[in-house]
């Protein structure tokens, strides 16, 4: 289990950096819940976890998972990874800590990303 | 907020190096729920954390805050740390990342730590 896990995390954030859309989505059960950042609403089930994705579609975007940190514990998990995103003449990095819950099959069941805007970078490309 | 969590985490993390278990202890709400590595028991309430902590009690440990990873996310909070304890002539290295939900008091109502046996290292003192 722990290798699956292990395994799912990073096609996540590699997912992330890519896409499709719908392939993260596939990475969750259909109830699932994501709470991104934490504080704010949960969004519950693979129509809104879409939604969600979804924004990130026309971003020109990258990721990177610090392998360092990945840590398994039973169901669970917890990385930090690198979302770097170029908008005009100015990049963009955040850095969250996210945390997954996993079902018996090896799909994320609970999703919960720390970081606020002072976690965020900006630098001229 | 922001700041008050972030106090709180610092704390934490040098009492979980220093003692006494009680300063720890007191961090937490009554009710407080710890979860030790995820996906083992919950322990909840003030009697039950002091008994995890009083574990460390007589271990010759320390500890310390990798500080670029604090997160704070609304009343969440995730970080990475390292606990050293050294037995006989090794020495060993644990660095977890825990993720901790307060209360408008700024008292830990929940916390989780993510780590497994497999991200301990050893090494001769």
């Amino acid at each position: 289990m722990t290798q699956q896990i292990r395994d799912v995390v990073e096609q996540y954030v590699k997912l992330v950096g890519t896409g499709p859309t719908e392939s993260i989505v596939e990475l969750y059960a259909p109830d699932a819940t994501v709470e991104d950042p934490a504080g704010t609403p949960v969004r519950q089930g693979h129509d809104a976890i879409r939604e969600f994705y979804s924004v990130f579609d026309n971003l020109d975007r990258s990721t990177a998972l610090h392998a360092d940190t990945v840590r398994v514990a039973g169901n669970h998990a917890a990385f930090m990874f690198d979302v770097v995103t170029k908008v005009g003449d100015q990049r963009f990095t955040l850095t969250p800590i996210d945390t997954m819950e996993f079902d018996e099959q090896g799909k994320i069941i609970k999703m919960r990303a720390y970081w606020s805007q002072d976690d965020m970078r900006s630098e001229p490309i």
